[in-house]
């Protein structure tokens, strides 16, 4: 429970003494050098880490976004992440152009093994930390200051005397004060000057001095002093990329790295849409995209962000909020009346003046720039996508979509949305639901049946009444179960049918209650969706079939544009 | 497409010239006033607005959290807001130290069906806006500045004297420069200082000036370069509340209100968890909580944030991520080895001085409290909550649990936990669930089944073999489908059952698949879960009534602590 006065068990952060700071009069004129540290700080804070086919999509999709570092693992640490990065180095999947990255601990054998980890990398960057936070140096680890330091320059010395061995790889160097933001600031510099002689960096032979907010503890401004007084400060400068690793637990992530920017950072670590621990880290999208919108561009490419979401969220098996920004469902949506008039109105003096400055109401970047739609802004049924579609099913008619019905079924409502050129209302999109799916009589129609199973067997035998095309015949068949029964029983009229995904539940309550069936069958190799109501839940799902059948037979079925990748990437 | 060179397209933001900033070296020691806006701003963004009964209970929440100002609407722009205003009123449902705001348009009729909807009210803020910022003045309303300000002074001078007519009421006025932050500083000072003296506004009675950054556009320091400057150059500064509302396109709206706190302002508007247009309004929860690790308490109580947020997320119908600061679900876990190991330290050392500082690695808050545990930073499966529960049991066992029987099922879990003191793993929840529910044969088993149906009736006929204590009996039941005629054949038994809720789904595929059925039924009054997996669909449903019925006749049912309250804000 929270206390009356929190102030005896927290206290406020330690600001740094920096009247003079110039970080608030500077803005950011130039994209700094992004990291991507998904695969490691992203990868380790998820509920279900990444597999290798996971991490090996993420990879490319980094690539194809057009980072040139990426840190790929934390290879000492989990053999999972040796496996990837061997498996990355041997199979050749690392372009030319872009450096690997590795974190590891400033122990012996943890530096050893990463280096054999990282055996034949073209270009990499060893990353090695040390906690130099004083909660940590205390309790944690229990050293003194000198000891901290040490334990930071004996593994750089080990890091560099390995990197020696093996000169075909062109490498880097990279120093983490761990928790920099709480360590005090002197003795901050002086391990990283320490850090610095032991690996003889230059201006020449820069190193990276990553300064992270592990956690973020205090108001983006104080982290910006910090790092503007650590620029200040430290010996040799021009020897050193500085880098800022932000997260989120304040809220603050993106703002702390904008201004650590403007306080003399050349390099930022994040994530893509902000995955990390806890909080997370900083969302590399947006700082590439607030960038983007103030004129800058920040050499990396997300102009057709949707799909870019949906493979992160495959990934890493987390949503994407819904108004998160430059991608959100919601973001390029305005609902209130005045907002709609004033875009308008805005999008007009745009066609009238194409050439001038972007200056549209309530849109501070072009939704064409990232891929989404004009008419997402305005419309909002037919736009919100397959989450609006099933939002409205479930909220108004009581049917929850299963997932990837609910993109074979977007297909059809943005179909109709084309076809009509007016905004889809909930009203439409129902009616073009059962117009689809349960409409679908012709040329079967289930009349009745019977099924019976008997004592301690499974199989159950069914004899249906049938309509094809308006006369009606009887079917007989057995299976475990009714549906196989009925597949068995239908599979006499010349179709290779089988079940691949069965959905069913009830509608409403009591007596008005009744049950819907989604049944995806295979029917002669290609996928198929039905759906089925009937009061009685087998009847439902019996109908379901039927209305695979019928849609399959008939010519409209979309359904070989539900691939195995569609599938994959489905919310 | 993103383009080669945006600054084609977009222009940097404009600096407010002020190098003899204050705010960076000034930090927040006392909260602001906190303004919720979720009611008007929050509402007018959804998807599927509130309907009155989620509005009252996001207003009875607000209150719950001791917000002492609540934007309740913008009743001349709604029905549904005008009728909830009153609603307000006439039913009594203000606490006397909670103060009503409704927005309007600067036009008269607006002004006086506003002042009809908060008419009787004890306390009110009538808060009107116009749109300042130039590109909304020539393109959307076309109006020179000195017409822009005649609208703010007419609507001012209408406003003072609706309330001259109604003194029974505790007024207060705001006015809005809408787009404060692309608005020509000199221009916004120029409107307020007019609307002030057309207010009448004094030290005395102060009116409040809200500054709202309608859409972000720049980095937040920028916003607190504008409130400075405003502050220290507006004519009469003591006269005025100043306030912000920050909005989040950036990502940056949490920094926003912290910086413009520093730089002056008195007062924020916001929401819970950042509902809001587009990417949403400034997260009032995280400020207030940034505020209370600082020491420094928020007078906002979140000391049970779970039930907070389920409720929120009921009345937007809008999830928080898991990686919301304070309250996601993820956010006080730590997987890594080696945060737990530096957590497991950090307790130890505060067991050992339980009144020091809290200081406890990667924890920048004591989940105590805001009522989460301690036992959630460390282990993962048993604490991730009903998401990963529900996660596990999908991803490894193919069972998707409904809303509501993944809240009944972690307390089950729960319940494991506590009583082994262990880690929770993926197969021991697959336990529980099996044990729970797949396990519930006694008194009450199915042995099989005949079913039969008519042509043109919805009527079906079961005849079922059931044991009761291992005794075979046959009963016989008609319905409306297989369920109520089972159930209808079950109610001789001596048992009042009706189906509340019944999802079903298939499980593996081929000839492996087996059907699971999740069956919520009300029994004798109660309402409980049963679940049961057959290779027939039909078996697997009725096996699932009689795993409910069993477990309502055991005395182990927790369903008693499903109520329809906890039913009503599941996810």
């Amino acid at each position: 429970m929270m206390l009356d006065n929190p102030a005896a068990k927290y206290h406020p952060f330690v600001a740094v003494d920096l009247p003079d700071r110039q970080w608030p009069s500077r803005r950011i004129e130039q994209p700094p050098i992004w990291t991507s540290v998904d695969l490691r700080d992203g990868n380790q804070s998820l509920i279900d880490p990444m597999d290798q086919e996971r991490k090996q999509r993420l990879f490319d999709l980094l690539v194809k976004i057009g980072f040139k570092e990426i840190e790929v693992g934390f290879p000492s640490a989990s053999q999972t992440d040796f496996d990837f990065v061997r498996s990355l180095i041997d199979n050749g999947k690392i372009p030319d152009d872009v450096t690997i990255q590795v974190l590891t601990q400033a122990r012996d054998h943890l530096i050893d093994r990463t280096f054999e980890a990282i055996k034949g990398a073209k270009s990499a960057i060893v990353h090695v930390y040390n906690a130099t936070d004083p909660m940590f140096r205390r309790v944690v680890f229990n050293v003194s200051k000198p000891e901290c330091i040490q334990i930071a320059v004996d593994a750089t010395t080990r890091i560099r005397q390995r990197m020696s061995e093996a000169p075909e790889t062109n490498w880097t160097f990279q120093y983490s004060p761990e928790l920099f933001t709480t360590t005090e600031m002197d003795f901050a510099k002086e391990i990283v000057e320490a850090v610095m002689v032991a690996y003889g960096a230059t201006a020449e032979t820069p190193m990276i001095v990553n300064l992270p907010a592990t956690v973020e503890v205090a108001t983006p401004n104080n982290y910006a002093d910090q790092v503007e007084w650590f620029c200040r400060h430290v010996n040799d400068r021009e020897a050193l990329i500085v880098s800022v690793h932000p997260h989120n637990d304040r809220g603050t992530g993106v703002a702390a790295a904008e201004m650590t920017l403007m306080a003399g950072a050349d390099r930022v670590e994040g994530t893509l849409f902000g995955n990390g621990e806890r909080t997370g880290n900083v969302d590399i999208v947006t700082l590439a995209m607030n960038l983007y919108t103030q004129g800058v561009h920040p050499g990396l490419d997300f102009s057709n962000i949707t799909p870019i979401m949906r493979e992160v969220e495959y990934c890493n098996q987390l949503p994407v909020h819904p108004r998160h920004p430059y991608v959100g469902d919601l973001v390029f949506t305005a609902f209130s009346g005045s907002h709609q008039d004033a875009i308008k109105k805005g999008m007009a003096d745009r066609r009238a003046n194409p050439d001038a400055i972007w200056d549209v109401p309530y849109l501070p970047i072009d939704p064409l720039d990232v891929g989404r739609s004009y008419e997402a802004v305005i419309r909002v049924n037919s736009q919100s996508g397959k989450g609006g579609i099933s939002y409205l099913l479930e909220q108004e008619h009581g049917i929850e979509l299963p997932r990837r019905l609910s993109i074979e079924f977007s297909q059809v409502v943005q179909e109709v949305a084309d076809r009509t050129g007016k905004e889809i209302t909930s009203q439409m999109i129902y009616q073009a639901f059962a117009d689809e799916y349960l409409g679908q009589t012709v040329p079967y129609a289930l009349v009745s049946h019977r099924l019976s199973s008997e004592p301690d067997s499974p199989k159950v035998t069914l004899e249906a009444t049938i309509e094809e095309r308006g006369e009606r015949r009887t079917i007989q068949g057995e299976g475990n179960g009714p549906l196989a029964a009925y597949i068995k029983a239908l599979g006499g009229a010349g179709h290779d049918v089988e079940i691949i995904d069965y959905h069913e539940h009830s509608r409403g309550q009591g007596a008005d209650a009744e049950a819907i069936a989604y049944v995806e069958v295979r029917i002669d190799g290609k996928a198929v969706f039905g759906v089925g109501t009937d009061e009685s839940i087998t009847s439902a799902s019996m109908k379901g079939v039927m209305s695979a059948i019928n849609r399959h037979l008939s010519t409209q079925a979309p359904a070989a544009n539900v691939t195995a990748d569609s599938l994959a990437v489905a919310k």
